[in-house]
């Protein structure tokens, strides 16, 4: 590769996570050089040692470990499949190569040929064969280095956007992210490179749906209201996560999540604050516990008699716009009643009104109120008034 | 809303729309006028009436017309939601609103209540109940009117990005799409609203997937080999089509699309140089006739001896990476051998390899040849030696 078109950000990068491999890995080659049984030491990946950290509100890992040792012969394959996968990440950063996943996958995807030295029999033996088997040791290296993927520079796709009065850089440019005309900023799959430059805003608004977030950047909300908008375009993926994260934490913006009024948008809401249950060494890193949910909340649609809350749809809209729950909804609607972090006043009420009346409804119903409610009403004053919940 | 953020593009935008809705709609309101039974001419949005013109290499829509009249019991409710529609959109243009077609679902959906004269019963009705009618009438607009709904500010979800040595126009920003960092630039709704600035590029790479697309992004393919890359994030919406078409067409530049081994992967490609069958009016403004499918080709995983062509991969790889093709790839093939522009050699030579095999390899499988084969060998041989399929 020509050298001009590496970064320093990227060379940084490189440099580090080489070297938290060196380290980490020194006590392979030592066991090994020592004659001894060669095994590593991995915290436990497992619901039960998935922890719930009520004060930094984050789901963290615990403290249990798992030895996964070379002479072990349930854990053998998965031993070699972890230091396969390790040397051809190491192999990578040290190229400059920038691998997806996938990538990995075929990369270390072959045939070992072996004969059992009593009997002189052939077997074969596949590193893996799907996936899902290599993605797993990924994870394995990520809690065993403490390096996120993204820190490995492995990339992957992202469907993150974002605009706002903010000044980035990322590589060797210096990006406006108030000049993307009626187009937007596609996030990079490794947002820990980004430097915040300077930024001119009073919260960030993170929008589910693609469409609306069009809509609301093309009326210029975000330049009315000081805004950093962006949108996931669905269920969040890392880079859109981690970026949310550091706008919080190091810029101390505060964050406001819109999604449909459904239990599938509070799952969104859900993945963005905590993080996922089944992938929780990510959320310390990837996770904001200050993330609001302003909405679309069932009170919006219904009020809400014990607090005198009015709602902002009238009985006609209702009955016009409003969708019947399926039970798949339902079903999701009780699994996360169980969530520690929905299990607040505020929460527990939504839930309620939402098993009540069985009735969900999409961002898009308010435009029946005008193509402009959402934005020049709805938003602002929800904000205003600090109808959100956390 | 506040005057600034409107831009020029857009109100230029609007003042056609607008002009173009009152000279289409005139004759319906002249015919109310004079006590005549009003109705709408429109083409016909059906296969027997879609054609695949020859020397063009596009499908486009016959001259078979439909009569939408007011007094046709048949027609009359669809008649009805036609107007209402048109009355949405061209309110939404007057007042400087940026509608989604789920807004506009929305926007219209309500209950006409009314009496039967003859007997005094009441009635009600929907206006629609699903967004497939709203979108089906939004669609005879368009062939009713002649302007795609990009053109009438109508918005919706995107998600192609690009990258490249070339700056554009949009909106008040002007914009450079080398200089993007480790992001790319998301295509906005409306492309037609860009203007092409100035362009150092000799071809326009598509890549289907979003994560091949990062990474031939991050080690400087574009840059390298005076690429503007492009990523559809797997089937390509309309901007991205219709931004592709606009840079084939007006700046000439010749156009790679690469796509998995399979039928899905030839599909994409049939949509972005085709277009698809169902919306043919859309194709004249959004095919890219011209389009060159550069692979991952059934020949460059088996060789083809009729021709001498050695294959990329090895027999050992083969085995290695080779997935089986599924019944849909197997029933997808069949119908794309009835497609017109599938029928030449090179296409059915294509297919016929992938009948036979019953095989299909993804992109990201070439990575087991190293991961800077795709960037540093196949591509650039494949464009050089002229090796793709149109």
């Amino acid at each position: 590769m020509v050298a001009e078109y590496i970064d320093a950000a990227d060379r940084e990068a490189r440099r580090r996570a080489l070297s938290v491999f060196r380290e980490r890995f020194k006590e392979i080659y030592k066991q090994i050089k020592m004659g001894e049984n060669p095994f590593l030491m991995l915290p436990k990946r497992t619901l039960s040692n998935t922890i719930y950290d009520e004060k930094r509100k984050l789901l963290l890992l615990g403290p249990e470990k798992l030895k996964r040792s070379f002479f072990d012969l349930h854990e053998s394959k998965k031993f070699m499949q972890t230091l396969l996968m390790a040397r051809i990440i190491y192999e990578a950063l040290e190229r400059d190569e920038y691998p997806t996943i996938r990538d990995l996958y075929y990369r270390g995807k072959h045939t070992i040929l072996y004969r059992d030295p009593s009997t002189g029999r052939r077997y074969e033996e596949n590193t893996w064969d799907e996936q899902r088997e290599s993605d797993a040791v990924i994870r394995d290296i990520e809690v065993f280095t403490g390096l996120l993927r993204e820190e490995m520079l492995i990339l992957s796709k992202e469907k993150g956007k974002v605009v706002g009065n903010m000044r980035i850089r990322s590589g060797n440019d210096i990006i406006d992210l108030s000049r993307m005309g009626h187009g937007a900023y596609a996030i990079e799959p490794t947002p820990d490179l980004i430097e915040f430059i300077d930024v001119d805003a009073e919260f960030v608004l993170v929008v589910e749906k693609d469409a609306v977030f069009q809509q609301l950047h093309r009326i210029g909300f975000w330049r009315k209201h000081k805004a950093i908008l962006i949108t996931s375009a669905g269920q969040p993926d890392r880079a859109t996560r981690r970026f949310l994260r550091r706008l919080n934490e190091e810029l101390k913006l505060p964050v406001y999540i819109l999604t449909d009024a459904d239990p599938y948008g509070w799952y969104i809401y859900s993945v963005f604050r905590i993080g996922s249950i089944t992938l929780s060494y990510e959320s310390e890193r990837l996770a904001t516990p200050e993330a609001r949910f302003i909405g679309v909340s069932m009170t919006d649609i219904f009020g809400d008699k014990k607090t005198g809350k009015k709602p902002y749809l009238t009985e006609q809209e209702r009955r016009n716009y409003i969708i019947k729950a399926k039970d798949a909804d339902i079903k999701r609607a009780y699994e996360l009643m169980n969530y520690r972090w929905f299990q607040t006043e505020k929460w527990k009420r939504e839930i309620e009104i939402f098993l009540d009346k069985k009735s969900k409804l999409e961002i898009e119903a308010l435009t029946s109120k005008g193509l402009r409610f959402l934005a020049d009403k709805y938003l602002p004053e929800k904000i205003e008034t600090g109808d959100w919940i956390s």
